[in-house]
């Protein structure tokens, strides 16, 4: 190469200190900190081809310390991705630019995933080398033969994640898997010091992973510690002890350049102190030459992989699974007539497992797991052996109790490609894991949560372990389907459903305590509209309920009553609110229909049902946490019978009469 | 003592086995494991008196690993507790049995924490660590010297929280924490080499702990352990080698044990094995007589306590903060004086501030902090010096980038009792923080939590910083005062709202953005009814516009640009929706009158506004998530102006006089 290093760093360094200028907003710091280590890992050792970002066997970079997102964004343009073009850097931070203040998966190809929410990219990396290893196990080196980049700053490493997923990594020894730290010895509030102690080396250590130091500013020593964590068959963490802000000579080694413009003074006096002379987002065209005959580096290998795959035998299989297509004609019509001839009274987390007996079977990409509560969430199936670091073609991922890492980790395996994440924990640790479940949506990712014991029907483990709020708390997150089934029909419907969901997650509600199959006839999917009509009113209609999951039985049982007093009652099961609100209006009109009373009945949060039964129903449901007792004594103590129903719906039948 | 310690461990044993027989439900294998180790910590170490649970000085017992419930209930009722009784324990998880699945702090005297999700116990022990180092430092040794035990397990270890617990116990040198971790080898699906290859007291010496091992059912051995534990400065991590479900022949030594009642016969084989012939709950006099006057050991202690105390020149402000009473007559009358005279056309969040400096000066009990977001969440005084391992009466803690961890901390700390902790993130990482804020609301904690860039006016950071879904998800959740306040007086008096309840938490989402100062009239505090209307109309009322925090302001623009038309608008700003909802029903009708448009804008979720706009309303929010840019573009990309805003309305009052 004929510029030297410090040169292409330096092209760095300026886009980013003048997009965040030119933006006044934006954080210089890390890229420019990490300016010479990101050069060497781009020009050297990254396999990628900017004509093909999406070429299967390319190494994934992640940029865990988002914020320092004009990084990624100065080495796609200068590798030579087509976007972002220059004006696209020049809009840094402005509306409709690519080039957003973190880096998003869905605005830039060449970005594997939307990092920022500190500790998660890193999680997702654990994924994305899970998957590879698994894929290379199913399809060998010749396909799938990469590693997974990660630059992590010290909020990434003292995030709680970081513990599940330096840990997942470490169990399964996941040596494809490579960690830039930027060890700056700053925060935002100042030096770390401030906050830790922690030998973060010994730390890694103490979870199995290949620990190794270099001076982020020393081009020799970044290569020896590269060379050092390839060769190392273990997770490698690469401390690379860096200035941050590296070239603003007033600033650089303290917060101030951490997350905010460097000004035009110190922005000009950095150009001096880099020798850099070029006008803001120009670039010499040596500096450029070189940059962009680097990112051209892989594209023999990727043409020697192309000759691979065509001539491959398992190529037809390959393409599908990572274009995500599934199986054709996968085989959930089999199951679905065995339970229309063999009801099946399960709690629907049994149907779960029923259902993905037949899913796994048949879906070779679907990959399974749990936090640590297998034999709670049925999530395991017989075509599920587990994956360990002895046998990556397993299928089944002993999470530990790490629900925060499995969430991530499978949003990594989602973005990947080629496989199909879905796991499970408690429904109220939805909470442990919910800034993956928004990146999730966020990302468009198919990811399936198998989140059981969905109520006070969890039981005796009490109030915390009982979700109440979860449910419809899950139902705000945008892009994210939210399902909970009703029956073992359902459930199967809900399981497809999430399946065909290319671009997003899903959430499966299911309940700890058994439910009578309430369907038995061969239909149509009825849960792919969110929300139908179960039952007709019998008597002229006065009632709607509305019910979901474990309490369509409950409002069934209300309708009967309600029938028996000569009071017409329908019963509509939904479980699915999004998909629901997506049908056009006349469908949505057929089901609550103007004149009937709504009657919400779930037993969680009524905050959110006025939407279906208007202020002038009733929505019955738990505003307060839950207790410990056994599941019986739970519903009746808190009023989900029909017997605690039915004189509510009656009471409020009445008064609309006074009105 | 004259009877022998295991004898005294296996009436733990017997107790845990026998009610959890009873109830079919609940957890044996921790409490038999663990009881040998609990025995000598119950009868030789803990100073506790059972005859006055909240003796400030008592040293805090938290069972992290809260499923083996089992164990406390026994300890409590041994060590002679007025509750649990041997019929209290006899109904172990059943409905109004203060013996729930998990511990609950709010069911029984001398339960400190509730626990049972895991790592939060951990984490909690070690804000109460914070806080007894804290008071030791303002009140002296001879009010405050106590220690705090925790119990953990596997899961708790496991946990993303543990490291972020453990980084702060550890960068803080809290040597008063001593931490008995059950290392028991097995968790719920199997031995724990299924998903953990971790050097554990490795990494916890890596973050500055003292570690020990013992075998935990070796008395001699545990003394040993003990004694190193409390003799050691730093935080220290006792591994206790143990059994799981010890003294059940057959079953022990597996998860078998976990997580189920061991059925009759095989807790008939345990008795056999334990050699104990008592019927179940029924103790031996001489067992309890050694348990109860092990009970008793600290009696002197304590009344050599009472009498230290009555002599203490700050006996008045230790009682006063013990009981969590806020001084006399405290000042914020002053400072709503000068906001009336010089009003502050500033961000909530530096609202919050200038709130804070006069709150913090007053007092003393307030202990600040952020999760590395000092300058930015505005949380730091000039009242407030760093709480640092060399000076614990310092006010503000950095948490360090451990979101969770500092919420976690803030709840134990809460529940020490003698400080009030608040503590600041963004509010998008309220989801980081979701699993202690619902433990501060089950808890009943006064902890503030102060959330900043509460919606897109966070700008250029973009989607995964901007929160949306959050204001209305943290109002799902029960016992949890949300307040998002609209200018700097809502925000005093939000502020004063939050520490004056003391019976739970209170979260305040604050704006990035200047908002400006819309109340300039000394009133009472209005937003200690929810809600109030801010502007009247002035021409006939056709309209009720509802907005909190920033768009309140946008709200009264609307307004106005309607009465320009002849169309009469009110304004009601709502910045605690849990308050309002409290209000009786004449002053929420009187805001809320029939026959006009409701309309709500809130620059967040749509879904649950239909509680006070009705279907007939018109409700203005972003479901779906932002994007990064300048939040002036934002806010007219997504439609928050009023020149979006009023056509709408005109549009649905033409569609009202259709109908």
């Amino acid at each position: 190469m004929s510029v030297e290093p410090r040169l292409l760093a330096n092209a760095i360094r300026a886009l980013a200190m003048d997009a965040v200028q030119a933006a006044n907003s934006g954080h210089p710091g890390m890229p420019m900190g990490m300016a010479d280590v990101a050069t060497i890992l781009f020009t050297e050792y990254m396999k990628h081809d900017p004509a093909d970002p999406r070429w299967p066997d390319r190494d994934r970079f992640v940029l865990s310390a988002g914020h320092g997102s004009m990084l990624i964004y100065a080495l796609l343009h200068l590798t030579g991705y087509e976007r972002p073009t220059i004006d696209d850097i020049r809009n840094f931070r402005q509306l409709g630019s690519p080039c957003a203040g973190h880096p998003e998966n869905f605005m830039l190809e060449g970005i594997e995933t939307t990092t920022g929410p500190l500790g998660q990219g890193f999680a997702m990396a654990v994924g994305m080398a899970i998957a590879e290893r698994h894929l290379n196990a199913v399809f060998g080196s010749d396909l799938v033969d990469h590693h997974c980049w990660v630059i992590a700053g010290d909020g990434c490493l003292m995030e709680g994640i970081n513990h599940e997923a330096v840990g997942l990594a470490g169990h399964l020894q996941l040596g494809r898997l490579n960690v830039l730290w930027d060890d700056n010895k700053i925060t935002i509030d100042g030096a770390t010091d401030l906050s830790t102690s922690e030998d973060i080396l010994g730390r890694y250590q103490a979870s199995g992973w290949h620990t190794i130091s270099c001076d982020g500013h020393d081009f020799a020593d970044i290569r020896r510690a590269l060379d050092e964590a390839t060769a190392d068959p273990r997770p490698s963490l690469i401390a690379c002890r860096t200035i941050i802000g590296y070239g603003a000579p007033n600033k650089q080694g303290s917060s101030a350049t951490h997350g905010s413009a460097l000004g035009p003074d110190e922005v000009a006096a950095a150009r001096v102190h880099l020798g850099w002379d070029s006008a803001p987002f120009e670039l010499p065209a040596p500096v450029l030459d070189s940059w962009r005959t680097a990112g051209r580096r892989s594209a023999n290998e990727h043409q020697a992989w192309q000759q691979r795959l065509a001539a491959h035998p398992q190529r037809g299989e390959f393409v599908r699974r990572m274009e995500g297509r599934l199986p054709d004609g996968f085989a959930q019509d089999g199951y679905l007539d065995q339970l229309a001839a063999s009801p099946q009274n399960v709690a629907s987390r049994k149907a779960s497992e029923l259902a993905l007996e037949a899913l796994t079977a048949a879906i070779p990409e679907m990959i399974g797991g749990s936090a640590d509560l297998t034999g709670s969430n049925n999530t395991k199936t017989k075509s599920l052996a587990p994956l360990t670091r002895d046998n990556y073609a397993g299928r089944y991922i002993y999470y530990g109790i790490r629900e925060f890492g499995m969430a991530a980790a499978m949003n990594g395996m989602a973005l990947h490609g080629g496989v199909i994440p879905f796991g499970g924990t408690f429904l109220v640790f939805s909470d442990y894991c919910r800034p993956a479940i928004r990146l999730s949506a966020l990302q468009s990712a198919r990811v399936v949560y198998v989140m059981t014991h969905d109520s006070i029907g969890l039981g005796e483990d009490g109030p915390t372990h009982q979700p109440v709020e979860h449910v419809m708390s899950l139902r705000l997150i945008p892009n994210l389907a939210v399902y909970r089934p009703a029956d073992a029909v359902e459930t199967a419907e809900c399981w497809a459903l999430a399946l065909g969901r290319q671009d997003g997650p899903s959430l499966l509600a299911l309940s700890r305590q058994n439910l009578p199959q309430l369907r038995t006839e061969r239909t149509d999917n009825l849960s792919a509209r969110g929300a139908y009509r179960l039952r007709s009113a019998t008597a002229s209609r006065r009632v709607v309920l509305l019910a979901t999951g474990s309490e369509v039985e409950l409002a069934l049982a209300a309708a009967e009553q309600l029938e028996q007093g000569g009071i017409g009652a329908d019963v509509v099961s939904m479980p699915c609110w999004s998909l629901f609100d997506a049908q056009d209006q006349a469908y949505r009109e057929s089901l609550l229909p103007g004149g009937a009373l709504c009657v919400s009945i779930e037993a969680g949060t009524t905050l959110g049902w006025e939407r279906y039964t208007g202020l002038g129903g009733l929505r019955i449901g738990l505003d307060r946490f839950g207790a410990s007792a056994p599941a019986e004594d739970l519903f009746k103590r808190f009023g989900f019978t029909a017997e605690a129903v039915v004189p509510q719906i009656k009471s409020a039948l009445n008064s609309m009469g006074d009105q």
